[in-house]
């Protein structure tokens, strides 16, 4: 096997999505630099998968929508490999349980890198030979799609070594520093006719439930000018907020009571001092920092309780583009895991520090039609149950947020990097 | 204690509240009339709750937010029925346990009965006394939500006696005789910006989720001239659409394979002979009466393998205006308790057979705010997670229809009277 | 059919079978005398049954195992009865799932009744005209097992209307007033070659399990004079015993902390006093009578609190002949459905107050061998994880009771008039 | 930290503990020598437990119960090591939880390799340093109890790598080649009155279970001359034994349902050929070598659809006496980690093959009391639900198995190497 280095030579030429797909790959191993050996097996909750599944989910990915279709002389690296590393595709047949990811020492870590090597290899072996738009259409899709793993990644990991008794940090070094929350305001948005959605037929790319762009009509409102702060929240767990069932959703309130929540899923109390599991190790709970790890049930009790309410996404995204938000907007230059508060005043923090539950239920747009292959299991096959969460936390990768850009999870879920920006009517 | 017919004197002057809710309360012990003793006890799947508990409910509910605020000398019923007979009204206190409803064997059914009896004449007399609006408004309120409770005992009775292997009817004669399902046509029907749900103020009652009204921008779409037949649906069954996971949403496959649904929920195989259990006892399958008891994902599977989709509960809503649908319309003189196929064009089942599974999760309309006190838990509490149905069924109680009506369930849920009716896009 | 009185002259000869088959027969209606028929229905925990059920099973043990065979124009009372009113035995047939026994409101009570009263007239009529052995044993097995449901009866509808939040009364008048416990003592057993079991071939009637007769070595023990009172239970409650992990076994500790165990089953603390749910309804906790309704792990882990332990079958039946205990001993005239205190000497509660746990699992004895036909998956089927109870209780009906007499229950079960006599080893 | 190689110069004098503590030790991690540290991480049902978890528990023994309070300057390894690989020692304080040992990929596996060599050099140094008999009697124990650990050690492992689509062997080599299995005898042994269980006061180890020694009087029975083969238990498989609930005990079918067994824990059918997975990899099924991996269900399922029945333990231990097995009997030298077919008449498979299920529930012996320290939860904690086995296993650690050695397990269990001998009453 040709090792990463010897990229063959016609490749060299300019090739941005060549060079987004390795920069990616890249990426999905050296953001697990810190862990041990031992972190890529577990699976500590159900919805979590253990950091090798995901290495080698990425990777079946290409191997299966990208080499299989497209190499003549393809042959599967491993013939169970599909068995045990597709997740969603039913069209791509049988699937090992994902609850059972975590019972998996094998294949190991180094057979998986093998796995990893060898088909980057092929892959980009094939972008030389061929300039198909539709190899170039799924490395492109591939590529957004292992950025999407990567931000779970950190999430899982985080939920694997945040329940570990030894409260072990994933990195060394300290935090980045922390900017002081400004006060809470609230702006005005008209509303009106608002195009919503991304446009078919631009260059940048976006997940095919990112559109059909359409119209939607939006009542004036008024959005929060920064995140819900842990201090903010602080006061609603102080208030007795979770035991009060009046703050709560029908459905929140069981949950609420099955799993015994009593605040966000990292905090703990320490000698009576309120402190916070990150990937930094445990600290001192920052009272600017966003609150994050929040359920859409905590997010909608907290602005209930406070008489506010959550932004549809239609609002999130017509007020983010109302007050010049775009794409590439936080400019946060320094890399951080954990959410900070920001003391520069515009940003509004509407990418790069928590994802923002919505008040919208995740379905299709009007005339969404998932595309006819099994690469169009992807989005639609979750329009159930889940909620729209829009924006990007502080593990997103750079260059991975869009205006547009709709994750969805179930508001019970509360291991990603969740958070609360409110919303209220105009009088 | 007062039998029934001694109503006082001065209440016999005309009085729709007071009419309307006599007329109630006894179509509540009237539709249980062929039910044995046995029958009001038992709770045979979680959703569902026991026919006692029924009758008990909603005699607590005119006794809680009616008698108890409004009566001078209010003295409960009984010191416990509060604790039993509450059900998510948190504001009212601790409850029951939803789950260990079937365990009560007492109070009995005739205590229960003699409960009706007393608080009914409790709230005549108030009603005779005062003329206060807001006695009124929760007096109406009470009797639209005991006219759910009715359609609530029909099927969850019909739960009970499905299950149970002697498969006995709840009704000794035939049912009424059904027509056969006209060809399936699709209407087009114009988008633009609608106006969507009940505007406040007017006489007609509404639940407060039917507002506020406001515009809804939709495209273009046409929709199914009638519901989806069993004939029809059975061809799904046949041609292996559950087994096939390409037609189901994610969430959708798990339940059908953990509950190893195949079929609607009522229908059985009796030797090689499809038949379907009704409120009349077990039936051959009429392949032109609608399908009903399928679920939301059932529903959505059975749309997408045929290409169409479901309408959204806006483009429901605004069909059914523009094809001349009113409150009043389905018109069927005969009331059965199954629903039936219509020769007759132009109804359209929007009414009267079954419940219409839409595309639109259920959620509040924008400046939806539910009033302050415990009354406002009422439908705001269960705005996540569900589906909207539209229309009524062959179980809902006549008059209790409405065009904005908003009815909601689980996505997983079979047991009330629900089918489908298509949408699609134009090309 | 023939109404019960309509007895055929012939069989008002003599006939001691029987007369206590139809004794039998009636007492398991005439105990039901108090219940409404609301209460017949309920199952409230998955170990119990409805009452209704109880009522059927027992008229199904005669159906298939006397009339069936022996009947030459046996016709069933109804096709389905077979499968709803099976219990454990297989051989018989396909089974309803025990857990939903309280899903069924039909057959209705009334139905039952003259399900009864048809067996039964068959059954009589058989009897008198077949003089058969095998017929006879087998209506003596089946008083015999039903003289077994009799006492579930009233501890399946103990856990009904005990854990019913009204609490109601089954009987309506006060217990037999109790006595109050003398001293505890222990009286030292010489051990040795000791014969255990029931000889066969004697008249008196016994179950397959509780033979074959065979020898047991012994070393000396010594034995407690009375049960375990609720005085000194209560010592055990008040030190913490519940919740300190040494006193209880491995799987005990588990169920303890599961199911949140602190206490018997059916006491409660009502304003800082002490009361227990009995089948007359709540009264103060007695501290004379006898601690009852505890699980096995609860009485080991008393036992073990206290430096002692529980009996072996072997040592308790050898303890109750040496001290003079026979089958019919306990010669308490009153009735009670509630263990009581006994003042008097001598009796030592061996029989009539509470079932006590030993220390035995349950097993075969040497050399048993069930009968090779359906009615020998009687008992030997339960041979695994459940331990040995000798005694008899205030709800087994009176000549039932026998010194070899082994029941059986799992070491988690707490709804049946259980209780503990302690033992010792011999310095 | 010194290395092992580093021993005290006066450790050096012949020291049978301390040699015995030294060898078990090392043999527990080459055991492990051919897994990868992806291995030691997984727990893949709930009653196994991770390899890390091994080496780290039967490492915290010594350091609880031998270091700590025999050491002056006794210093914990890590505050948290108690917490997270404490088992079932109550006494010894919280616990991690038993089911969630699969989540911690922390400590990693080199972490607790130094755990281990820092408490066997104190160790070393404690013996060097007292002769006191109870640091003797406790490093003995201590050493057992790691043998006892050695052998879940490599079942736990087979119930990682069996689960694991991809069938990955532990070992590289083929397995020693077995025998073909004698003809099926019984032999007759007489009964009376028998000594059984182990002498106090010998100089040989045994657990505190294992006595008192105690008379058992029993009948003659005749017992097997070696274990069932898998030819043998392969009949009762196709004649459908699985399947009829008349082989079964009642709890035993509950489980076979719910479990969906049809066959031994780890066989499957590859094309219509039975194959086995095996520490070995997957090999073809050789109906010569003892079926094993079943459990007691099983066991008894099969004898009692032969017509036999599985020995007592007093039984079994009194049978081996009589036929001369002594408990160094197998003499097996070449090492297996698989049960063989044994040719070689006389050994009679009492040792080294499979653990062999008793007709016996594990409880005390007469006299039976438990150390009043710590360490005497060891084994009585477990005296209810749980049924002997007798013998030893393919995977026992040499010098380990015992006459009187009383193994334990549920009888669901089927992840131990287990086998069946069988016996039956003489007529």
């Amino acid at each position: 096997m040709e090792s990463r280095d010897q990229v063959p030579e016609k490749l060299s030429v300019l090739h941005p999505i060549r060079d987004a797909f390795l920069q990616v790959r890249q990426r999905s191993v050296s953001i697990c630099g810190s862990l041990e050996v031992e972190d890529f097996v577990v699976q500590s909750i159900p919805e979590a998968s253990p950091v090798k599944w995901h290495l080698a989910h990425t990777t079946w990915f290409f191997e299966t929508f990208v080499l299989e279709p497209f190499l003549e002389d393809f042959k599967p690296f491993h013939p169970f490999f599909g068995y045990l590393f597709n997740s969603y595709y039913h069209q791509a047949g049988e699937r090992h349980p994902r609850a059972e990811r975590g019972m998996l020492s094998r294949p190991t870590l180094e057979e998986v890198l093998r796995y990893r090597a060898q088909v980057e290899q092929a892959t980009l072996r094939l972008l030389a030979a061929r300039s198909d738009p539709e190899v170039h259409r799924r490395v492109v899709l591939g590529t957004h799609h292992e950025q999407q793993h990567q931000e779970l990644i950190l999430t899982d990991i985080k939920t694997c070594l945040g329940r570990n008794p030894l409260l072990p940090a994933l990195l060394g070094q300290d935090p980045p520093s922390a900017g002081s929350a400004p006060d809470l305001e609230y702006t005005e948005v008209a509303g009106g006719q608002v195009r919503i959605g991304a446009l078919a037929g631009l260059k940048r790319f976006h997940f095919d439930n990112e559109g059909p762009e359409h119209i939607v009509t939006l009542r004036p409102f008024s959005i929060a000018n920064r995140l819900v702060s842990n201090g903010e929240y602080l006061e609603f767990v102080l208030a007795g907020g979770y035991d009060d069932p009046v703050n709560w959703l029908s459905d929140g309130w069981t949950e609420r009571t099955s799993h015994r929540w009593s605040r966000p899923e990292y905090w703990f109390l320490d000698r009576k001092k309120w402190r916070e599991y990150t990937l930094y190790g445990p600290m001192d709970l920052d009272p600017d920092n966003p609150v994050t790890h929040v359920s859409f049930y905590e997010a909608d009790a907290y602005a209930r309780w406070l008489g506010a309410r959550l932004p549809t996404e239609f609002e999130w995204e017509h007020a983010a583009r109302c007050l010049g938000v775009t794409d590439r907007a936080p400019g946060y230059e320094d890399e951080s895991l954990h959410p900070r508060g920001r003391s520069e005043t515009g940003c509004g923090q509407f990418f790069g520090d928590c994802w923002q539950w919505t008040a919208s239920a995740y379905g299709p747009y009007p005339g969404f039609r998932p595309t006819s292959d099994a690469l169009g299991e992807y989005n639609g096959k979750f329009m159930a149950n889940q909620m729209v969460l829009r924006g990007s936390s502080c593990a997103t990768p750079a260059g991975h947020e869009r205006l547009t850009y709709r994750n969805f999870f179930y508001p019970k879920d509360r291991w990603q990097f969740t958070g609360i920006r409110l919303a209220r009517d105009l009088a």
